[in-house]
C-alpha cells in the first residue's frame, strides 16, 4: 500500500504543473464531481454500495467510482469520492441522506454549549475510512494521475451544521454571523482546525493536492464574507503549509469572483473560477500570482457537442496563452449530463489547448 | 376611480424624489415582497381567497394585502401584489402552483415552433386583471405614497418558460442559450416587447414607477448576461420610454453587481442592489447616474432588533451623505421573518436616516 507520494514517479504530472505555474504540453482538465451518477459505471456501483453514505464509507467502493472517470475520459487528475459532510458526521451530527432531499443533521448546532461540546476529530480514528479511501486510491491510481483530496470550508460546513440541511436563505446561520458573530467565530475556529487535520492527514497518506470547496460563501455580505469565510480559509492554508508543507492547495468560493484577489493573498497554490466571472479577468484581477481552475458552464454541457467545442475554444482563448491554468467546471457536473458531451468537451481540451502552450513557451524564448 | 396619476397630489412623494436623486428629508423604505406570508393580516386575506393564484387575480383582494405593509409600518412605497409570471399564465402556458413546490408551467416552451406560436398578450384583455388591480390599489391608496408596478425581466421569464419550473441548474435555458442563441434570442424578443405593454399599461392605470425584476440572471456567464439579459432590458427600458414617458424604471438583476455600472447606463432611473455588493462600493460604480435600492440581507431580519438597528446604521452608512438612496432589501423579505423585527428596521432607518440628508443638504448649501 502506497502511502507517500513520490511526485517525480507521476506519469502524468501535467496538473501538478499546471497548479505550479510551470509550463505544460496541454491544459491539464479535470471535471468538479467527475465520479458521479451521470457515469453509468458509477450507478453501477451505487446500486452495489445500496446507498450513498455507505459508497462514501467503503475505501474499495469509493476508490473504484474515483477511477471510473479517470478510467473513461482520461482525466489530468482524479478526486477522491467522498463528501463534504463527513467532519460533521465524525463530529456526531447524526448525517443522513434523504432521497430527493440531500443531506440533513440530527442534531443542529446552535448554542454556545452546542459549540463547545464539538469535538475536533481525529482523522485516522473517527475519519477512518476516508484516510483509507485515500489510500485504495493511490494504490489503484498506480501514479497514473495525482490524487486531489479535499474538503468544506469551515463557513460552508457551519451552514449546514447551523440549519441542519441545506437552505436556500441560511437563516439560523445569518441569525449567528449577524446576531452573534463571536459564536459563529468559535465555531468556525473549531472547523477550520478540524479541516486542517483532516486534510493534512489525505496528504499524509498520498493526497497529491488539496482542495477546499466554499459552497456557500457566495450567501455571505462583503463584510461577511471577509471576515467568516475568506479568514478561516486563509488560516486553514497557514495551517497546512506547517502540517502539510509542500501540497499545494486550490480554494474555490462558489459566487465570489469579486475576491479573487483577496483570495490569491492567501498563500493557495490555485483558485477556482466560476462561469459568472470570466477567466480572462480573473487572470488579470489575480496578475499570474496563483493557478486558476475553471471554469465552463456546467449546463453547457447540455449543448450539442459542436457548441461544446467553441465554448471550450473560447474559454481557452479567454485565459490565454500563460502557465497556469487547469480546464474543470465552474461547478460540479450536473446528473444526466450526457456521456458523449463529456467526451467531445475532453476532445476539444485535448486538441485545442496544445497551441496555447506552444505560444507561451515561444513568448518565454 | 383614479385612473392616472397627478404626482404633486402625492401625501409622501420621498420615494419618487429618491429614485429622481432629489433631496428628502429622510431616506424612503419599502420592502420586496413586503406584502407576504410574513404578516398575519396577508395570511388572513389569503385563507379568504384560498389559494395564490385567486389571490393575484382578485383586484380588490390584490389591493387589499398590497395596502397591508403600507397600514402597518408606513412604508414609502406601495408594490403591486401580483405574480412575475403573469405574462406566461397570459400567454397560455398554463400557470399553477404546488404547495411547496413552487410555480410550473403544463406547456413549457422549448422549440421554434413553440416560441412563433407565443402570442403576445393585450395586457387589457388577458391581463386585465393585473390592470385593475393597478386602479384598485390607486384608488385605496389615495394618494398616500406612490404605486410601484413590476414585471419579471425577459430572461427570468424566459427560464420558467423552457423549464417548465423553478430551476438549480437550468439546464434546459442554458442549452438554449449556448446550442440555439438566435432561439433564444426570438423568444427574449417576444418577451421584451409584452413585458413593454404590460408595464406601460400598469404605468397608464396609475403606476408610480416600474420595476423589473431578474432574479436569475446571474445564472448567466457574463457574455450570456450581458447579450441576453442585460440587452433585453436595455430595450425594454428604451420601449418604455416611449410608452410610458416620464414613468421611472427600475431594474435589478440579483447576483450581477459586477454589471451596476453597465446597467446604469440602460437609461433606468434606479438599480436594485443585492447585500453581496456592498452599497457603497455600488454608489461609486454608478458615480451618482442612478438611484440605488438596497441592500439589506434578508436574512438578517432574524438577528436581535438592537442587531438590526447598528446594521440598518452601517448600510445607511456606506451608501452614506448623497441622494438617490431608497432603503430596501437585497432580495424578497423571507417567510417567518417576525413582524417586530421589520418594526425595528422601519424605526432605525426613520430615526437614523434623517442625518444623512441633513448633512447632504449641508454639503449642497
Amino acid at each position: 500500500m502506497i502511502t507517500t507520494t513520490d511526485k517525480t514517479a507521476l506519469l502524468n504530472d501535467r496538473f501538478l504543473r499546471a497548479l505550479a505555474r510551470q509550463p505544460v504540453d496541454r491544459t491539464p482538465l479535470w471535471l468538479m464531481r467527475q465520479a458521479g451518477r451521470y457515469l453509468p459505471e458509477y450507478r453501477a456501483t451505487r446500486a452495489k454500495a445500496g446507498d450513498f453514505l455507505t459508497l462514501c464509507k467503503t475505501p474499495e467502493l469509493a476508490a473504484e467510482v474515483t477511477l471510473q472517470p479517470i478510467d473513461r475520459y482520461r482525466f489530468d487528475a482524479a478526486i477522491l469520492f467522498s463528501d463534504i459532510l463527513t467532519i460533521p458526521d465524525a463530529m456526531g451530527l447524526g448525517l443522513h441522506f434523504t432521497e430527493g432531499e440531500g443531506p440533513a443533521f440530527r442534531n443542529p448546532v446552535r448554542t454556545a454549549d452546542d459549540i463547545a461540546q464539538l469535538p475536533i476529530p481525529d482523522p485516522e480514528v473517527e475519519l477512518r475510512y476516508v484516510i483509507d479511501g485515500v489510500r485504495a486510491c493511490k494504490s489503484a491510481l498506480a501514479n497514473r494521475v495525482p490524487l486531489i483530496g479535499f474538503a468544506g470550508s469551515p463557513w460552508t460546513l457551519a451552514t449546514y451544521m447551523i440549519e441542519g440541511a441545506g437552505s436556500k436563505d441560511f437563516r439560523h446561520s445569518k441569525a449567528l454571523r449577524y446576531g452573534a458573530p463571536a459564536l459563529l467565530k468559535a465555531l468556525l475556529d473549531k472547523l477550520t482546525e478540524s479541516v486542517a487535520l483532516y486534510l493534512a492527514a489525505q496528504a499524509a497518506a498520498g493526497a497529491d493536492a488539496l482542495m477546499i470547496f466554499d459552497t456557500w460563501g457566495g450567501a455571505l455580505d462583503q463584510d461577511g464574507y471577509r471576515y467568516f469565510s475568506l479568514a478561516s480559509m486563509g488560516r486553514l492554508v497557514d495551517r497546512l503549509a506547517v502540517l502539510a508543507p509542500g501540497v499545494p492547495v486550490i480554494l474555490f468560493s462558489k459566487g465570489c469572483g469579486q475576491f479573487l484577489l483577496e483570495l490569491s493573498g492567501t498563500g493557495c497554490a490555485g483558485l477556482g473560477v466560476d462561469w459568472t466571472t470570466n477567466i480572462g479577468d480573473a487572470r488579470h484581477m489575480v496578475g499570474g500570482s496563483v493557478a486558476l481552475q475553471g471554469n465552463f458552464d456546467p449546463a453547457a454541457l447540455f449543448a450539442p457537442p459542436a457548441t461544446i467545442r467553441e465554448l471550450v475554444a473560447k474559454t481557452l482563448d479567454d485565459y490565454g496563452a500563460a502557465p497556469g491554468h487547469i480546464f474543470n467546471l465552474g461547478h460540479g457536473i450536473l446528473t444526466n449530463t450526457p456521456v458523449e458531451n463529456v467526451a467531445a468537451l475532453v476532445e476539444a481540451v485535448h486538441e485545442l489547448s496544445p497551441a496555447y502552450h506552444a505560444a507561451a513557451a515561444d513568448e518565454a524564448a
